[in-house]
This record gives C-alpha cells, sequence and structure tokens, in this order.
C-alpha cells in the first residue's frame, strides 16, 4: 500500500479533493475548489465535474469507494473557484449504494446526479464468474504513430488547458478535422494517461468524457450541449495506458447519441458511457 | 387530435394515470396505483413503473410532455397498489426541464429517477437536419413466422401476467431458451405492439424494459438485478409495429449491460436504452 504521508497527491487528485463542511438530516455538503487547469472552451470538462462529485460521493460512503454507476444532467456551465457538493443517500444496505448528488456554485446548480456505490473489486470476486465479450478494443497504431493533443495549434491550446493534464494521442486517421477534412465516419479513438497516477474507477470517469465530441469527426464543430451522461464503471483498470474510443451510430432529429468505452492495458473493457446531447446549430 | 371526452383510455393510459395529491416547497407529489396486470416475477415490470413516474413528470411539466432521457435506480421491488410519485424540479428552463422523480410505497423507496423533459416534435423541428445512421434495425422474419409470447408454457405466464398486455412476437431462431437451448449469443429482438393504444414517448418507456433479459439466451436463466436504467427518447414514433432488440456485449465481472433500441414502423430508430444489471447467481 502506497504511504500516503510521503506520496505526493497527483493533479487530478488534488483537483478533485473535497472536504466535509456539513450534515444534518439527509443532506451532506462538501465543499471542492474547481480548478482551472481543466476549462475546455466555455466551461470546465464535464468528466472533471463527475469526479468531483464521484469524490464526495466516495468520501461519504467509505465502505463502497467505487462508482458503479453515475448518470448525470448538466445544468449550467461551471467555472473555476469554489463549489460545493451536496450528498443525499437514497439506498445503503448490502453491497451497494445508492445516491443523489449536485454540484452547486452558489445559487447555481451546475450538474445534479444519480450514483451507484459499491466496492468493485468485491462485488467481482463474489460474482457469477461467467463471461462473453463480443464487444472489441479499439484498433490503434502503436503510440509512436499516434498524434499527441500536444500537437494541437496554439489558438485551440489557448482555450483548452485540458490538454495539459493527460497524454492524449489520437488515431492519426481520425485527426482530420482538425485542419477541416473530417472522416465523417463520426468515430475518434486514442491512447490516454493521466501524467502523474495510474488509473481507478474515479479518474475514469474523467477519462469518459476527455475525447473531443464525434460532430467534429462528422464535419459539425461548435459546441454539443450534453443532454445527459451516463457512466458504467465495469472493473477495477490495470496500471498503465488507457484506449479509449468515441462513437455515435444514429446522429438525428437534432440530437446523437456518444458511446464511449474505456480499455485497460490488460485487455479488458473498465468502463462504459452513453450520452445524449445535441447537435450544434448550423453554421 | 382524438376527442378524449369520449375515447376510452388504453390499458397502459389507465394504469399509469396520477392524481396530484400535494405540492409545496420545491416537491410536489403525485398518487398512482400500481396495477397487478404488470406482475413479472417477484415483482412488477421495471418498464411500466418507468412509465408511471413518467406520466407524473408529465403531468408536472404541462409544457414539456415528453421524456427525452431517464436514469433509473431500482431500489426495492414494488408490489401492486397504492404508491406515490415525489418530483422535485432541478431546472426548468427554455426548452428542456431536469427533475428528480422518486416512487415510493409507504416508507418503502422503490425506484429513484432523474430526467429530462421537453416536446420532442418541436425540439427536432427546431434543429439542425444533419443526420447520419450507422445503426440497422434488426432483421426479423414476417409476424406470422414469428413466435408469439402467448405461447408461453402456463406455468411461466402465471407468474408474468405482463405478457397478456402487448402482443410480442419473438424471433423465431431465438426462443431456445424456453426449451432449455439457448443460442449463447445473448441477443433477442421482436415485434411489439400494446393491444389498444398507438406508441408515444411515454409508452416506449415500458417498451424499452419488456423483453426476457439476454441472459436467458446465454444459459443463464434467473432474475438479473438492475443496478441502472437509462432511456433515451430519440423522436416521436409512428404509429403501427415496434422492432425491439435487446443486446450485450460486454458480460464480464459478474456484470452485463443490455442495451435495447426500438424502432418504429417507418423504420426509425425511436427509443435507446442502456442498463447494467448484475449476472444471475449460478445455479
Amino acid at each position: 500500500m502506497a504511504d500516503t504521508a510521503t506520496t505526493p497527491l497527483s493533479e487530478l487528485d488534488r483537483d478533485i479533493a473535497v472536504t466535509a463542511v456539513a450534515s444534518g438530516g439527509e443532506e451532506a455538503t462538501y465543499a471542492a475548489d474547481l480548478a482551472p487547469g481543466w476549462v475546455v472552451g466555455g466551461g470546465l470538462n464535464g468528466g472533471y465535474l463527475l469526479a468531483v462529485v464521484g469524490s464526495a460521493l466516495r468520501q461519504h460512503l467509505p465502505d463502497k469507494p467505487d462508482p458503479v454507476t453515475i448518470s448525470a444532467s448538466y445544468c449550467s456551465a461551471s467555472v473555476p473557484g469554489r463549489a460545493e457538493v451536496r450528498v443525499r443517500v437514497r439506498r445503503n444496505g448490502g453491497s451497494l449504494a445508492t445516491a443523489a448528488a449536485e454540484l452547486w456554485q452558489g445559487e447555481e446548480l451546475r450538474l445534479t446526479t444519480l450514483a451507484t456505490y459499491g466496492d468493485l473489486a468485491r462485488l467481482q470476486a463474489g460474482s457469477n464468474p461467467f463471461e462473453r465479450v463480443s464487444a472489441a478494443a479499439p484498433e490503434l497504431p502503436p503510440r509512436d504513430s499516434c498524434v499527441p493533443a500536444s500537437f494541437a495549434p496554439e489558438g485551440f491550446k489557448r482555450v483548452a488547458p485540458m490538454l495539459d493534464r493527460f497524454d492524449l494521442l489520437l488515431h492519426p486517421d481520425q485527426v482530420g478535422w482538425a485542419v477541416g477534412e473530417p472522416t465523417g465516419r463520426g468515430a475518434f479513438s486514442a491512447w490516454f494517461r493521466h501524467h502523474d497516477r495510474e488509473p481507478d474507477p474515479l479518474s475514469l470517469l474523467q477519462v469518459l468524457d476527455a475525447l473531443p465530441p464525434v460532430t467534429y469527426d462528422l464535419g459539425l464543430p461548435g459546441w454539443a450541449p450534453t443532454l445527459e451522461l451516463t457512466c458504467h464503471l465495469r472493473r477495477v483498470p490495470a496500471p498503465g495506458w488507457l484506449r479509449v474510443q468515441h462513437v455515435s451510430r444514429n446522429v438525428a432529429g437534432g440530437m446523437f447519441e456518444e458511446d464511449c468505452e474505456v480499455w485497460d492495458s490488460a485487455g479488458r473493457l473498465v468502463a462504459q458511457s452513453r450520452q445524449l446531447a445535441r447537435l450544434p446549430r448550423p453554421r
């Protein structure tokens, strides 16, 4: 076990840390300080915000440390600075707990969520060992043949300081959108690693929303507001590089679903998410 | 427009009707009467319960009549009889509202949900017309070559009165599980129609959870408890028969995700859902 007295916290762990400030009745409140390093475009990254909420839930449910599922509705754009996470446990018994949690800044609701927490390793150890996996990990060239997000133009990086938080190596066949030549397929895949920590179920919440929206690959750049995002954490990830894949199969009626999968270095599908988002307005 | 004064309500509409009983502060309460006709196995069908909650939300948000997204955690098994839906609006502005809603029976929380409501037809009319659909509708033989759920053995139908609520015609290649010969693929597809009503976004909540769990097709019969279920309503469905498909791509770690798609008679993908469930215990 790591010696927490001497091991410095990773950047992500520092930036999602929360402090209990109030507990009474059925609601508990945790203070957070949203870090400017996770800004991308007009607000803070949705996956980072989810990890902040997830961090408060973990602190509130010490014997059930892992997110198993979390669903979120994004209500308004967050800004760096003080925030509160308000947790209401809805059920806690056996190996799982269900809780509602909201992220507030002053009088503004940023994010409302519904989550299931448990101990992923323990859940798995005591469960039916049957396996059947037809999902396939994304086929990615070796990392030195992929395109680092740090190659993005300076103008882009200036509005997306989040890109400095991790190594993101994009499939070389899927970066044409950056120069006005999207593939039109609506899919992205990449290698991913936080600079200074190994993945765990909580950090995967950030990973599940780290890539650009697939609409960029469809020739529809611009803001694609998320209506709803649900994450399923399927396993404790092995250390090492992750492979991440985004795809949409039904872009229609002004909306699109975006399915994300995260695969670990052992070749396991460790997290899945699906979001429903609105298409950017035509230009 | 139908003359609601003389058109009798459909069975589903009768069984999901709610009555406002209290409204104060930020919470409103609606009374419901859960109908025994929707029992399947040890409790009421999860899709029916979601439609009951959805019915209260529709009544509470008159200018935003359609579910667009709803995520649910099932906390305890519901029983026929009195229930309450408690609604807390979290955000209501522009074309969308976000609300939390819970289904209670006495002191027991049955179901907690987070939903986005709007007017689907209006949302679509004012949106980016770009379309790209790579999802494919399930390939089903003609209806008279499929296997009606009403052919199930009497012993099965006795514990699943829900099967009398709709026409469900299963793909003939996927019914082997009923005689101990599952295909092992983990997929189901079927024709679906409620007896006495055309589909609408609310009724689709029931349709998204009407088929048996794909675990039956994997040779794992038994109760597969749902941890979380999220539905996305993508379009107002056309009248007529629906095609429904369930599939799982990652059965591992004691859990499986089940993706459901509902296609309407016009060949449109009108609803998607994903649930995370635990595998049945080994026998």
